[in-house]
Parts: structure tokens; sequence; C-alpha cells
């Protein structure tokens, strides 16, 4: 992006005092202020349900998430950090209203506001709500609505959030947070996509076999049952994420690299997806197994888990682009709790070649050329190509092309201090418009309607004994760990 | 290959006295002979002009040069090793012939035959005649010869000595070296074009801007003015070296992955290429400079050098495979000595995207994909791609996908060591048709008949000024150090 100067604003964060605020938006905030990236006046003011916690208490606490900071922007935590205790009533909104207009004239704020919805998702619709009824959706500045996945539990709720925000609230006024969208590995997919001709000139069915898009955790359900319970894997992964990175691949070229042009592409891509039939995807739910060498509990017996709950862990399901470019080509997505290692990539299997011209030289193996995208934990790329072993024979070996972010740039930035930054600057590219949520529920639908059986696999295996027909074996998972000790990886 | 078994036979090597037999030749047939490659009964006879040399002497310099085989064919030495004198008298090579037969029937051998031309090109004529009237072409099991490079010094000298050869010998016994084709990094070339489809779908004028092919050394002429007086670059790189690296990357998917089709294949190519005329070349020759911090004296003031010398030490020139896969993709050659460093390089410049999404965005430059195959003194390969860096603003690095050969397979053989194999086995797949030397001599036949200017260039440049126009600019090698010492290189 050109330099955008970032403008004097008021940050307001509803939740102020929940795990979200303390684990990812505060520490992002503290090195946007440390490193002066936040505009000449920065002010952030949390507004929470508890009335035990004042400007002061508030303030000290923002200090013990900051301590780690460099450089600490304490004295910005003592002068520019506030606290109002607010509840569901509409006169706390009013109060909530005055005391930001007042805070504003008392550090002659030119009017701009963010409302980041820190919260449960049960809470978006009514606080969307309140701050609209309470004259809080516009300023004299500008004002930007921030909302947390998940956007609804199906198209129903989706829609109905939708059209409350949009009540009160233009589009463009609004930033949902898909937090994969600030990472940088995905920031740079189209980056890579579109720099680079090779790989555009390959990114269709003449030369894709299949896309294979992976979003394995070796957690489990951890502290998050109440939630869980009500989601499954479906909806906390796959519908958002794993969806997100499956347009983000499928995606035609935009007219322009601006956010109108590129969530319009991704809009389109994603119309052309059939929903998805219950014959093409398989749910599972982890049982006790053991990872890294210790014993861990089965879902079921995860506290805060109904003994007999069906809620899946695991899905793994075939998305088909049907447009002209993909037509043909699935695109596997898979998913999961308590898998063996914690890792998302994209893989791009392309075609192998049309006539295997050493079968008769006694090498009749040859492997198709693979681009792996590793989103975390070692942001990179590898594109897998057959060699010729060393020898009078010709023997192929399929081995890395390599590349690390880490290595080439040291640590990248934290996906939520990427995204803050674009809220500041009012740049939408990386945030999940409308269309598209309710595009992405639309094919989903079918699948959350049937009452699918949800297959047990062992906690540390990758998933239920026929996820193999929804998602090719993993050869190249499986492959990709010796040649990178003895060759690709450094 | 499939393994074939390799038959017991008689090594022949004309020239055992001299430079490349005890540089390259033992050494290579010592490791075969250590590893049991050879087959059951490996008999060696080395032929020389010193009548002072006997079975004795000639051993026991075989133990020095052996001395570092593991394990030392110290027995084999000494019980399979002989040497005949030989100067050009009709009757020594009767004599050559009865020890032949002498030493097969002692060793009950079944007359398998290599005759290895380890001799100056003057000789080659000569000696092939002299073996063919003694009968030596043929025996009662395969005769194979073998030619060192240059294959003549200019088309009609070439047409003779294929003439010659062909006078007594098949083509099928033809071995014509050039050790650039042992090399594992080109031997590989073909697979890699031919085991990665994505690469293949790639390799066209649709894709490609340019191919770059660079052979760069840092020595001078050394101990051999008086042959290099003689050639001059063009002679002694480009017609051959240089020529097969552009014919490897130029020539058309082979029906089958066999010697015939694919020599068929390369002679193909090269004889879509029109003749080079003079404005499309530039020569040089060195003159004294700095390499290395060390001082070094130029071409004209080395030992055996005329005063006034015009042959050239550098050669730059565009050849243009005028076919319809690569018509108007320039394919650069630029070689010489005393660069400020070894390497040889094949380099495939791609396209750059059709349009430039980031301009906008104050990222206006863009580089091509370039694919970067180091035949010396790395080998291996680079893929450059341009990444976003990270941070909110869209700036795009190249960066290189990387793969170095030592790091997957550790050493690499030799490449006479992969080549005399071949020879042994009868595979002709890496060695130079007599169509091929023909084809490419005709190329250069013009530009060897003109006195062209030979500009001056100071040793530890990459050449004359002017080079530029001839080559593209060294964007990518001055990239590539910064790059891989920060990021693709491990």
């Amino acid at each position: 992006m050109p330099v955008v100067p970032v403008e004097s604003s008021l940050f307001v964060i509803l939740g102020a005092t929940g795990d979200l605020t303390r684990r990812k938006l505060f520490p992002a905030l503290a090195r946007l202020v440390a490193r002066g990236l936040v505009g000449d006046r920065f002010l952030v003011l949390g507004v929470g349900r508890s009335s035990d916690v004042d400007d002061g208490t508030f303030r000290a606490t923002s200090h013990d998430i900051v301590e780690s900071t460099q450089p600490r922007p304490i004295q910005w935590c003592d002068e520019c950090v506030f606290y109002q205790a607010v509840r569901n009533g509409e006169a706390d909104y009013q109060a909530l209203r005055e005391r930001i207009e007042r805070i504003e004239r008392e550090h002659g704020m030119p009017g701009n506001r963010v409302f980041y919805l820190a919260l449960p998702p049960s809470a978006f619709g009514p606080t969307i709500d309140a701050l609209g009824r309470a004259g809080l959706a516009h300023s004299p500045g500008w004002t930007r609505l921030v909302i947390e996945k998940p956007f609804g539990r199906d198209l129903e709720s989706a829609q109905a959030l939708n059209q409350t925000a949009h009540r009160y609230f233009d589009e463009s006024q609004i930033f949902r947070i898909d937090h994969y969208l600030g990472k940088e590995t995905v920031q740079n997919l189209l980056v890579f996509r579109f720099a680079n001709a090779i790989f555009e000139s390959l990114w269709n069915r003449d030369h894709v076999e299949n896309v294979r898009i992976t979003v394995a955790e070796s957690l489990g359900v951890e502290q998050r049952a109440a939630y869980y319970e009500q989601a499954g894997a479906l909806r906390d992964m796959v519908q958002n994420h794993a969806t997100q990175l499956a347009t983000l691949v499928a995606m035609e070229v935009p007219v322009a690299y601006d956010a109108v042009s590129i969530r319009e592409e991704k809009v389109k891509a994603l119309r052309s997806v059939a929903p998805i039939q219950p014959q093409d995807a398989i749910l599972g739910q982890y049982t006790a197994g053991v990872i890294g060498g210790e014993m861990v509990p089965g879902y079921r017996q995860e506290p805060g888990v109904a003994p007999g709950s069906r809620t899946e862990t695991f899905v793994a399901l075939k998305l088909a682009f049907d447009n002209w470019r993909w037509q043909g080509v699935p695109f596997y997505i898979r998913t999961g709790k308590r898998f063996p290692e914690r890792l998302t990539t994209i893989e791009i299997a392309f075609r192998r070649p049309p006539v295997c011209m050493f079968k008769s030289l006694g090498a009749p193996q040859m492997h198709s050329n693979l681009l792996r995208i590793v989103l975390q934990p070692h942001e990179g790329f590898s594109l897998f190509f057959d060699v010729k072993a060393p020898g009078d024979q010709v023997r192929l070996k399929a081995l890395p092309l390599h590349f690390e972010y880490q290595e080439a740039f040291g640590p990248l930035p934290d996906a939520y201090q990427t995204l803050i930054l674009e809220i500041l600057t009012g740049n939408q590219t990386h945030f999940v418009h409308a269309n598209w949520v309710e595009a992405s529920w639309s094919i989903y639908t079918a699948l959350l309607r049937e009452a699918l059986d949800v297959h047990p696999y062992p906690a540390g295996s990758w998933g239920p004994d026929d996820a193999d027909r929804f998602f090719p074996p993993g050869t190249h998972a499986a492959r990709v760990i010796p040649s990178m000790a003895g060759a690709g990886q450094p």
C-alpha cells in the first residue's frame, strides 16, 4: 500500500476485560504505539461490564500486558487509556457516547472512532444495535466497526447479523476480522500469484491436479468447550479460515490490487462453488490417544463436553469451483483438533507429465510437482520437483526448492498488529465482505442440516480411517520430513 | 538406465603418459575398479611414444596416481595394467595389435576394446587412420573409439576428421567426449525438463524472455598457450561446451529417453540456428588486472603468447533458434578467462506478468522469474520469485527457492568417471554425434572467417564495456549474492 497517514483516533474495545483483549489486541496496540505507527494522538477506551474497573485499574492491567513491548509505552497507557463500564441498558450506551465525546473534546480529537467487538458471538447483534441506537454509528470523523468471527452460525443467522449491521453502518465501515487474512503468508499469496508470471500461468485446470488445504491443530478443545460444543470444526474452521484460503487460491485476477476489486473476485469465486453434499464430506471426533509421547483424553472426556457429544472435531471435504478456470479440479479441505502436529498448509499439486520417459529405464515413479505454502508454524514455500539422483542410473527423487520467511526477513509481524493498522488506515482488502460471509454459509447449509455420522479417530492421528477418501493420502506430508532434513531445508 | 552389466574389456589409452591420463582418466578408472563397477576382468593398456617406459614403470606411476583411491586398487595395477610403446610407424601399430591379442589371450578376454585418444588434436586423424589400417577397428567383441574435443577447428577440418573416423568405424562405435555432458547437473537437465511438467509447460517462447549461458573461468591461459593461441575462446569453449548447453535447453521432447532419440533432437535443434553474423558477437582479450586481491598479467604477457596476439579470451554472442518453440527468444552465451569468479550457469529468464498490479501501491518494480541452474562450482537450482516483504506496504523482493546437489546427495561423481562407465556400457546418450559437431561448426563458420576486433578487458572484470549489448547486464548475478547470504541459501 502507499503510505497512508494514520489519523488520530479513539479505539473503543467492547469486551475490554476479556481474553482476546489481553492476549491479542492490547499487545498489538502497544507494539503499534511503541513503533509510532498510530498517528499523533491514539486513545483507547476499554468498555466492559464490570463496574469494579476504572481508568486506574485498567491502566494498571495495561502496564502488565505491555511489559515486554520495546520501548515500553507506559506513559501512553497512563495518558491515553480509559475505561468505561457498560451493561446492556440504553442509558449505559448514552453514557458511553457522552464519555467518548468528552474524551475527544478534552484531547482535541477529530472524532475518528473504531468500535472493536471483542465479545462472544451472541453479543454481536445486540451490541451493534445498541451502538446504532445510541447514535454511535456516525461521528464528526470516520467510524469503523470491527467484528470478530464467527459471523453467524448458519446462513440465516449470518444474514440477520449483516442486516443488523447494515441498519446502522455502511459496508465500507464494517471490518470483519478473520485473523488468517492478517498472516503475512496469506497476504503474500495474492502477491505471489500476481507478481510471478510463471505461477499464474500454471494456475488453472490445465496444469493443476488438485488443491489441498490443511488446518491442523495438535491441541484439543482446551477451555473452549462451552463455545465449541455449539460450533464444531465446520463452523469453527472450515466455513471461515479454510474457505478463505480456498477462495484466495481460486479467485480470478482482480482488475486492480484494491479492496473493492479483490473482495469482488473472492465473492465471485465462492459463488461458483456448488453446495456440498453429505457424501462429499466426513466428520470425526477425537478419542483418547498419544501426542508427542503424552496421553491425552478424548473429546467426550474434556471438561464441559457432553458425554454423548456429537460435535465434530474433524472435517474433511471436497469443494468444486465450477468455473472455467477450475472445473474438474478438486479443492480438498481437511481440519481438525488433536492432529499429530500444528500445521496450516496450502498444497497445489500439478499434473504429471503426459508421458513418463523414464519408465523403460527402470524409473517408473514420477511424482507430481507440488507447491507447498506453509502458513504455520514455519511460514514459507517449497516447490517439490524431481531430480535425477547422482549415478549412472536414472533414479528420480522428489526434492524441494525451499524458502522460509523467517530466514529471509526475521520475525514476522503478528496478524492482529497487521490488521489493526489496516483498520486504522481504512484498508478493507484483508477483511471479509458481507457477501462473502453469506456465499460461504450457502455452501455449507446442506451439510449443517444433515445429522452426519461422526467417526471416532484417536488423538495423534490424521483423522478417521475413511478420511483418505476425502483427502489425498499424505504422501507429500510424509515425504517432506526426510527430504527436508536431508536436502531442501538448511 | 537399467543396470546394464559391464562386460570384461581392455581399455587402451593412447597418450598414456600425458596430462589427461594422469589427472583425469587414471583416477576415474581406479575409482571404477575400486567400486567393482567395471566387470569381472578389466585390463588397461597404456600406449605412449616413450620406449623408456615398460609395464613395471607404468605400474609404478599408476600406484602413485591411485594412492588416494579407497580401497586402493594396487593389486589391480600390478596385475591388469600394461604398457606398449608406439610411434607412428605401421609396424608399431602391428606390434600394438599383436600385444593386444596376446594380452587378451593370456587373460581369456572376450575381445571387447576401448581405444581412448588422450592425444593432442593434431594426432587424432593420423592415429585413427593407423588404428584402422592395423585392423584394430573391429575385434572378436566390440570396439569403441573415444575422441576428446576439439573435434576439428572449423567445419572443414571437422568433416575431414569425421570422414577419417567413419572410414573405419561406424558412428555407433564412436564416443566423442565433451566432459560437460558428464556433469551430474547437465545430465539432470533433461530429466529436470521431462520429469517436471510445470517447467516443460513454461519452456517456450510464450513464457521465456531469454536464456543466458555463462561459462566463466577465473584462471588465465596457464600452461596452455601453445594450444590456446591457435584456438581462442570461440573454439575452446563456445562451439562445444556452451553450444551443448544451449542445445540441451532448446531441444524438443525426444520420442524416448535413449541415445538415438536424444541426439537426433539435439541435432535438429542446432540446425534451426542461423549462422551467427559478426554484428551479433563481441570478442575480448584480458589485460593485466586484479583477481581475488592479486595482480595478474595480461594475456599478451603470458608465457608462450605472441606480444601482438589477437586470440580472443572472451566471447559474448547471441544464438537464435529459429523454430516454433523459440522464435524471438535470444540465447545469450558469454564465456571468458580471468572473470572475477569461476562459474558456469544456465539462466532461464521468464517473461514478466502482463500487468503490474502493484504499481499504484508504490511497488513498481517487478522482477522476472528466473530459473538459475548452476553447473559449477556449487551444482544446484535456484528459482527466483517475488515475495511481499513483511509490513503493511506492498514491497516486492526477489528471493530464491534454492536447492543444492551436495546438500541433498553428498559429493557428486566426477564427469570422467560417469562418462567412462557409459563408454563401457555402450550408452552414447551423453556423447557428441558427428552431425552435431558439423551443425555446430556451421553456425560459427562466418564468425571464424571474419577478423573481428578483439576488445581489451581488465582481468577481474566481466568482459569488455560493450559486452552488455550481447549479454543482459548481470542484475541477477549481482542480486543473487546478497539474497543468497540473507535468505534462500541456508
